[in-house]
């Protein structure tokens, strides 16, 4: 019985990650796959724990070897996640969780149609401004940037199967969880069996 | 923004309302829509709290009226959701959950096709039978032909959206209510527009 691939999107300051690791520690049985990047480590981040950090070459030649599940190039660096990576685990049926943004979401849904998006919703975008301020990775500049996106990031929530309010840690990480829940027994996707005779 | 109607069935035994029951406890913003039937009170129930306890006439003269949203003819007796009190709740943004068979849950997705099916499933067709037993409700010849019936019950699951265990009550009502809270932000559904813009 293949496991399920979850995707969780959201506009930079969200909390993606908070919300990702607070997953990850409650459901065990649930497995982050890591992005490749060509942009610098930030701060603390560590090379195959955080990202596989790749130079721009390194990243071209895997394109062409179609290794990506996804890839995309966002503010002058690409982001991609390790095709043969994330189909192992499935087929051994463990769940995956991917933290991509949209264009990768996009991509992900038309390489393996049955993975189930759910994007994060900020509270307000002057909430999500506070939060990409507090952060204090990005200059202003990038901040600016991101929030002139931000409406037509929020619009894209109609690509997405599930979209969950992140005002409150608790409360958006137990609607992540219940969706995790609600998708393992949808009768469709036949995972149910495992459960029931396992 | 509509509210969502939720049903909740599987085969006699398998604990639909002791799990009805919690939910509805923990879930306030959860009504319970009561069916009408033509069978007789069993122990305490109460016309109007467990049942609309109809004679065949009025229930008759009910169907003549299009006046449930779904109704069959079960060992012998009549029973129906009546249309107008569901409806009305969920245009006014209330979720409505039912319990009904598999007949009814099939009228159901056909009369309302936005509607969530839900099939409770037992840990064993022993413990069914025990159970069956146990509540000692049904005298023996009943319970054969429940248990004669399981067989194609279970394969009704097919027909449904989602399909919970129920070996703990505390387990299977956990995850009809993650399948509650993952419904209620689904993209699609556009109810999520009322948690996140309130």
């Amino acid at each position: 019985m293949v496991g399920l691939l979850y995707v969780l999107s959201g506009p930079s300051g969200v909390g993606k990650n908070t919300v990702l690791t607070e997953i990850l520690t409650k459901r065990k049985d649930l497995t982050y796959s890591i992005s490749a990047t060509t942009r610098l480590p930030r701060g603390q981040e560590v090379d195959g724990v955080d990202y596989y950090f790749f130079t721009k070459e390194q990243f071209l030649a895997e394109i062409e070897n179609d290794g990506f599940l996804e890839w995309a190039e966002i503010y002058g660096h690409y982001y991609g996640t390790p095709k043969q990576t994330v189909l192992s685990r499935i087929n051994s049926g463990q769940h995956v969780i991917l933290d991509v943004d949209i264009q990768g979401a996009t991509q992900i849904r038309k390489n393996y149609p049955n993975s189930i998006l759910i994007f994060l919703y900020p509270p307000s975008v002057q909430e999500l401004q506070r939060r990409l301020l507090q952060r204090n990775t990005d200059d202003q500049e990038s901040i600016n940037k991101r929030l002139s996106y931000i409406d037509k990031e929020l619009a894209a929530v109609s690509l997405y199967d599930y979209v969950v309010l992140n005002d409150s840690l608790e409360q958006a990480c137990y609607r992540v969880e219940s969706i995790i829940n609600a998708e393992e027994v949808k009768v469709a996707r036949g995972y149910w069996k495992k459960l029931i005779y396992p």
